[in-house]
């Protein structure tokens, strides 16, 4: 089973992954925790060459073969083989990052990015669980952890709206196999949603 | 105009592509000589990255994704502005020599850098120049010139000759912008046919 992890800066998705593994590994399952971009050593190879340097280094179509280039590689070398070998794969991050992201900067990527995934990725998760909470509170949550709050006020909590919003709209355009967790609450109360929401859906 | 040079190992291509631009630029003419993979900042980084290292690094798949981006970084940094501001520009290797290598390793695969190259690139030059050799020719010929030799009986020449039909192939397929000239004479009776190729359709 291959579970992606979504939502915005704070939302506290990666815990969430994390608290996942754990959890399912404590109940006897074979898991793989991964996250993009990157992933795999060639997948972190392109995340540098895309992260490092000059923000204006790579044009967003650029960009989004990188991460497609990227994605593939983190795809072949760890997802289908760990999920070939009946491992459970939790991803943080996936393919909806990357609608949402290049949809908010410029509305006429968001059919590009579907093109390529269609041609060179073609997989989904099987499930995705977006974390979902308010920018503000997750603003005044992670006040004091560092470097959270300049990453906010970079982005600007208006930005961190729209995604929200975008992700929103990501988990009705992809219903079947998207779930919203409120991630305002306690990270054990949320984690406890998560374990029960994905073992609704484990086979055996 | 945009003019691109294509042919096999020992062809003499590059020597005619940095003749063509020299003879350009004594007419009078505005000329950029550039080469793929590669040919801006960008895209010389993304070569590295493909070219370096293990050869089994990268699927055929991801590579393509690597090309794509790195074709697309030249593009919009390099060739686009240049023609952009009324110069020639001389590309050693474009889009055809994917097309010709992919499709031999895969021949599944000519279909994907088709579809890449519709989404992403979409150009073409104005001018192809398939430098034309027999690949025994070239071998001999080459012969002494240092490094050559071993790239030769590291392909093979049944490869190369592959590697010959496949060009002769593409020129066919997109013969309206391809002009194919014997490569196995003097470098200067091949530049001269070059010239008058080129000089034939530049506007003015």
């Amino acid at each position: 089973m291959f579970i992606s992890f979504e939502g915005i800066d704070g939302s506290g998705k990666s815990t969430q992954a994390r608290m996942l593994a754990d959890a399912l590994r404590e109940a006897g399952h074979d898991v793989v925790l991964t996250r993009e971009p990157g992933g795999s050593p060639g997948a972190e190879e392109i995340r540098r060459l895309v992260l490092e340097g000059d923000p204006d280094r790579w044009s967003a179509e650029t960009e989004i073969l990188l991460f497609t280039a990227a994605r593939r590689d983190h795809l072949e070398r760890v997802i289908e083989p760990a999920l070939a070998s009946g491992k459970v794969v939790i991803c943080d991050r996936f393919a909806d990052s990357t609608r949402m992201y290049q949809g908010l900067s410029r509305g006429d990527l968001r059919a590009v990015v579907d093109q390529l995934h269609s041609l060179m990725i073609k997989r989904e998760p099987d499930l995705t669980i977006l974390i979902d909470i308010d920018p503000a509170t997750g603003l005044s949550r992670a006040k004091g952890r560092q470097g959270t709050e300049e990453r906010f006020e970079d982005f600007g909590l208006g930005l961190q709206e729209k995604m929200r919003a975008g992700f929103l709209a990501l988990s009705k355009e992809f219903a079947p196999r998207f779930r919203v967790i409120d991630g305002a609450r306690d990270p054990q109360r949320v984690a406890q949603d998560v374990l029960e929401t994905v073992q609704a859906e484990l086979p055996g």
